[in-house]
């Protein structure tokens, strides 16, 4: 049987269970003593010394993630930063360390490889991370794999954590910025769709020069929100993952979505499967109860919407609702991206 | 100019400087706040809370690193484990936690991911290393990336490191373990040469499934040596980094670098060679003050040979004598992964 067959969700539950069968039968550990939280998250944790460490890892591939055609290494090196920026942010961590595994064909010129840590630099600036080491391969195939090291905020000592497994019947849904721009910049490139200048510029950045919410994510956890996810697969799909893990159901009430003007303009037919499933907006996706989420949005400075919430029947499923209340799309599965 | 005319040194040293200047021009730090090393060692370590942290990350990319069609995939599993335990072995850290992400092509077998993943428990158990996370992503061809979190020891609240940049005039030169078998393991699958069953089995063993020296490296920190490289380019190359990094000059006793009896009865003409510059041994090579080592090697429970010393003259080079004292080889450059 191969990957595609399986399906990725397919190979990741037995890898799951094989580490957590691993801990329990080889080690005796139940939780493994220091091991804070293990795979299935934004990021792992785990304590060093008196603090709570968070560590993530995330990798672009030529021709799979990004196409040499129509990227800038520069853009690439971004987002190679960008997305596993996003998942300290979606854990609610301060990010700090950056390890770089790049594999590059020996042919490869050694501008590009320049330009692409100038992008990896330019993302991680703003946030004080810095590459402290990595490694470099001969490869086939050029791609770029990020480690993230960076720490948990603490309160009363206790560290705060934003998960996946914590939804409540009752939370409401939101997430932070606009949906879809990522997945509409994606189609303009590949299809070579011409817009004016300002929509093109858009929606190019929204898909090279994702903005990691890192603060919002600290202000959240300091806040008392416990459930996040980053908006990396698709909207529905990131929401399945929180209801997968926390055992609950989800309604999104699909006119709430939001999406940017200039996204409506230059897909008014696909707009919202480019926001319900396009993926790759890293914006910050919650859940929580509605008096701690209305505190939350007034602190953030960044568009904060409520889509939708979490219901009790119907585990496990993501429910799409239109302005009628009639259910659009339901049973919504994670994106696969071995299909 | 592409990576392989510039030279993999020459993009890593430009990768290093480059690093350095981000940290000295924007962030005004001449040595960052929390960093305790940066790139250019087996590991970066930085502070976590109250303790300090390693890191380290290899890749394994398929027909670059391993042929499939010799290696298997449980072999596979446990090298690229091994790899970064021996990174935090040279350190003289205690490995904890490691992030793993795979590269695959969307018709691999399922079969043989979970045979990778038996492979890296097979060699992450000994040392009670937990997977705690990582990724799977679709490529055109398979790899693995490592990232390996330790801890260091310490010893009156101070950290005790093996560091690549701490010899000095004067120091002996030590490997534990025998040089040469995994490259002569590699020679012989790509070769396909015949040899006796325990030969042959000798020889895959060294190359597929390296001991990594955690535990003699955790020994040689306590016992106060200072400098350590695990050997992976090769004896002479990795000499040659301590070299670079320290600089200073070695010597090496070519009569005295320790080969298995059966390599070299399996490689009468090239054993030398092999022990020299063919690499992936994953044992220690270290230096430090005479009587340091002797103390540090009556610790040990490996074999563990006294090779060569460190000189003062001709700093940055590495100087290979025969029996007579003749000098067979000098001015050992690292071994380039992009040629």
């Amino acid at each position: 049987m191969t990957i595609r067959e399986l399906g990725e969700w397919g190979l990741i539950d037995w890898v799951r269970e094989r580490l957590e069968e691993e801990r329990r039968r080889v080690f005796h550990w139940p939780s493994q003593k220091g091991l804070v939280l293990g795979p299935g998250d934004d990021s792992a944790a785990f304590l060093g010394g008196d603090t709570t460490l968070l560590c993530t890892t995330d990798t672009l591939v030529s021709g799979v993630h990004f196409g040499e055609e129509y990227a800038s290494w520069r853009e690439v090196g971004w987002k190679a930063i960008a997305v596993n920026l996003s998942d300290i942010a979606a854990m609610g961590g301060v990010p700090k360390y950056a390890l770089v595994t790049l594999g590059l064909p020996s042919g490869h010129e050694v501008e590009k490889v320049k330009e692409l840590y100038e992008g990896m630099l330019d993302a991680a600036r703003p946030f004080s991370v810095s590459i402290i080491g990595g490694d470099m391969v001969s490869s086939p195939v050029a791609f770029a794999t990020v480690t993230l090291i960076g720490e948990a905020l603490h309160n009363n000592g206790h560290p705060c954590l934003l998960t996946r497994s914590t939804a409540k019947p009752g939370d409401h849904v939101a997430v932070t910025g606009y949906m879809g721009a990522s997945a509409a910049g994606l189609k303009m490139l590949t299809e070579n769709l011409k817009f004016d200048a300002d929509t093109a510029y858009y929606l190019r950045e929204a898909h090279f020069r994702p903005r990691p919410r890192v603060v919002e994510g600290q202000l959240l956890a300091l806040g008392g929100v416990k459930t996040a996810i980053d908006v990396s697969d698709g909207l529905l799909s990131d929401l399945w993952q929180i209801c997968q893990r926390s055992q609950v159901g989800a309604k999104v009430f699909q006119e709430k979505v939001p999406v940017y003007s200039l996204v409506k303009a230059a897909f008014p037919q696909d707009y919202m499967a480019l926001a319900l499933a396009g993926g790759e907006d890293y914006e910050l996706l919650f859940t929580g109860e509605p008096d701690v989420l209305q505190r939350a949005k007034a602190r953030l400075k960044v568009p904060c919407t409520m889509i939708g919430e979490i219901v009790e029947d119907r585990s496990g499923e993501v429910i799409v609702v239109d302005a009628q209340g009639r259910e659009v799309e339901s049973s919504h599965k994670g994106w696969d991206h071995f299909r």
